[in-house]
């Protein structure tokens, strides 16, 4: 059967042919680990990742992009305007979680992809060169299901985190983040970019991501201006109990690790409820040994984490969890060993980006609005050490992390276009201003 | 350096050659997946649980029996004196906790085989020939760690569960039963007791095991006469939630599987507090899905179990939770699956083996006294069948499914000494008024 002429006419006056290339690829792209229920699964240095990498680099080598691995398996696709001039980086990551949604991540990349390419071909038709040159940067394990913690390619890429330590870092299975770089063949021996003399420098960075929050659906804005991200302290505990028969221990001989870690489930839920909207608290990752029906568990491993956008709220909570922490330690009479904690402060986005952003999108006719990011990114760790602009699309419910997480066409293509324009003003040295301000 | 003759004679001394045997078989058994920390690990159809089946299949060669294998995995060795007349079975399970102890269920194994191995030579001996035919078995997954329920091997031979439903029961993996024992050469094609006029018949049924417990060991005595099981409920829920991210969904958002779980294994503690010493309450198995640090998780899957010795009290228990679970649902915004549900009932041994057990502690000048057992053992089904003897050995501060479980040597002894007599009495026909009743 032959589509009706008229059902094709339409498709073309709705959607324009510079729309339809970014969602031609993208039908591509979300194709690699989807699950059956609309979702993907691609967690970092898995099957599908690496897949997922052979498809992009792919990508980018049809549009003339050099394609470079560094140490840590960040993959880059890079464009050169003038040879030995900084660059301008934009992206994000293609890792997801499991049962993950298809936009977390993936769309940033191909939205920074796209950009680049179509910055790549108006200065082909143009006479004037950039200032700078541009690459797209997938990062490696932002998500940290696999391997923890998240964030972690582009902290080591900004010295956040150790280059060795991170790749002795091990799964569940005890496999390295080495190894699993190296069964997808995602591993490079030298740095992309580097702070030595005559190595190649970064002068801005950019990403954009769905909101995986509600505040741009609520206000029906179309692009969120991320000026702040909230803090987050995680921490890795071990409860400590005794393995013994639940049907034959009896209740007070019980050191039971299960109780505890649930007492410490619900203990940060009441903290959540005392604290009100500006803390959340979570429990995602708990692991039972020895997990059997009949015994009492010797041992809970737990990850749990406290997020704010307010520094002394967040260290009132983190007192009030320490005490609870050990109220549950009295009750369930198990020790709680503070294995691991990662505080990540929350901080501004430099303003100039924010401004150039809002710029952009009242010169285009776009709706905006300035957001905070409760999520990490990898921005998060970028604007540590270059002006960064960090952008938000609508999602829808502010579903994430599921495989329910939805962002309509529209969206995506208009935040395509805000980034493209966005970037194209930053390879010209719209925020040297705020490099020179770091300095 | 040798050791010095007075240590040797010392020995010798102490340790009755009757003694010795048993103790030099249980040194090669023990070793069997043995734990660095003192304990063993030998899973039900596990390559460790297939090893001890060699060695001890071989042991009973060596004496004698004959071996067969069930359609379930149990394992038998039968020793006939009186061709077409009943056997009396004595047993208990070889298969273990993970990281478990090294008494429970394997020294009621060899303590069996060992006092079936007296009778035969005694037999030998002598110009009477017993009235029964004796056999010795190891019942398969008694622990119901990998594949569940627990007692699964004499559930399926007393008929109280189906063949072939259990057969297709699956691990973690989505290994079957039936491909487990196939794996490690331990599946029969036939039954090797039956209903059938031409098939084995049983006459009774005797079992000794650690208690467990403390009632023994607080009061001093050698010997525990079990009258009684405690009933427990065993409950499988499903709690579902929704997926999402735990640093972008709002709380209010929130449907979080793991804390709907957390607030039920609270309650079970709540409850036992509230119902005092007469109730056990436990989780002893919780996986979370899909257990990543940054997400807020979907679904837990549970298992409890309520234990008493009080019908009433088990059942006022059992309304409390359910209660519990709806407030827990409310709470955390969960929806729970109450998939499966096993019910034990209390119930007595019969009373003739209890009474035959304490004459024959009276006339070996052995202390001995009623205790109940809250564990359940393959006697809980064996009992419902033909008449049972359970006894019971001291268990240092009642620690089980633990690698810290101990049973002094002079007490495991004792308890052989005590199982080989009351054996002999009961192929003499000790019981058979109690059989005679049940019909």
């Amino acid at each position: 059967m032959t589509a009706p002429a008229n059902a094709a006419n339409l498709h073309v006056i709705l959607t324009s042919a510079r729309d339809r290339e970014f969602l031609d690829s993208w039908a591509e792209l979300e194709a690699i680990g989807a699950t059956p229920d609309g979702g993907v699964e691609r967690q970092a240095a898995s099957a599908e990742d690496g897949q997922m990498r052979v498809w992009f680099s792919q990508w980018l080598r049809d549009r003339g992009f050099t394609v470079e691995v560094d140490r840590i398996g960040n993959l880059f696709g890079l464009l050169e305007f003038r040879p030995g001039a900084p660059y301008v980086l934009v992206g994000s990551h293609l890792d997801s979680q499991p049962r993950g949604g298809r936009f977390d991540g993936a769309y940033g990349v191909l939205a920074g992809a796209v950009a680049a390419d179509r910055i790549r071909r108006q200065a082909a038709e143009s006479s004037e060169t950039p200032a700078y040159n541009i690459a797209v940067v997938d990062w490696f394990n932002e998500e940290g299901s696999r391997f923890k913690p998240s964030l972690m390619g582009s902290a080591v890429f900004t010295g956040a985190s150790d280059l060795e330590d991170t790749l002795s870092i091990t799964d569940d299975d005890g496999v390295t983040v080495r190894d699993a770089l190296t069964a997808i063949n995602s591993i490079g021996e030298h740095d992309v970019f580097g702070t030595a003399e005559d190595a190649r420098q970064l002068a801005a960075y950019a990403e954009i991501h769905i909101e995986q929050g509600r505040e741009l659906e609520k206000h029906n804005v179309a692009i969120g201006l991320v000026d702040r991200t909230w803090a987050a302290n995680k921490y890795e505990l071990n409860v400590i109990g005794y393995q013994g028969h639940t049907g034959a221990t009896a209740i007070d001989d019980r050191q039971d690790a299960l109780l505890g870690a649930s007492l410490i489930v619900v203990a940060l839920r009441d903290i959540a409820d005392e604290f009100g909207e500006e803390l959340h608290t979570s429990c995602g990752q708990l692991t039972v040994l020895p997990n059997s029906p009949v015994v009492v568990p010797r041992e809970v491993h737990m990850h749990l984490d406290l997020r704010s956008d307010n520094d002394d709220l967040l260290a009132a909570a983190d007192a009030e969890l320490r005490k609870r922490i050990v109220e549950a330690e009295i009750r369930a009479k198990v020790k709680v060993e503070h294995r691991k904690a990662h505080v990540w402060p929350g901080h501004h986005y430099q303003p100039q980006g924010v401004e150039l952003a809002r710029t952009v999108a009242d010169d285009l006719g776009v709706s905006s609005m300035l957001v905070q990011t409760r999520a990490g990114h990898d921005s998060t760790n970028m604007k540590e050490i270059v002006p960064s602009v960090m952008l938000f699309v609508p999602s829808v419910e502010g579903i994430s992390h599921a495989e329910a997480e939805y962002t309509a066409d529209e969206d995506l293509c208009t935040g395509v276009d805000l980034l493209t324009e966005s970037l194209a003003r930053m390879l010209d040295g719209a925020l040297d201003s705020a490099a020179a301000e770091r300095v």
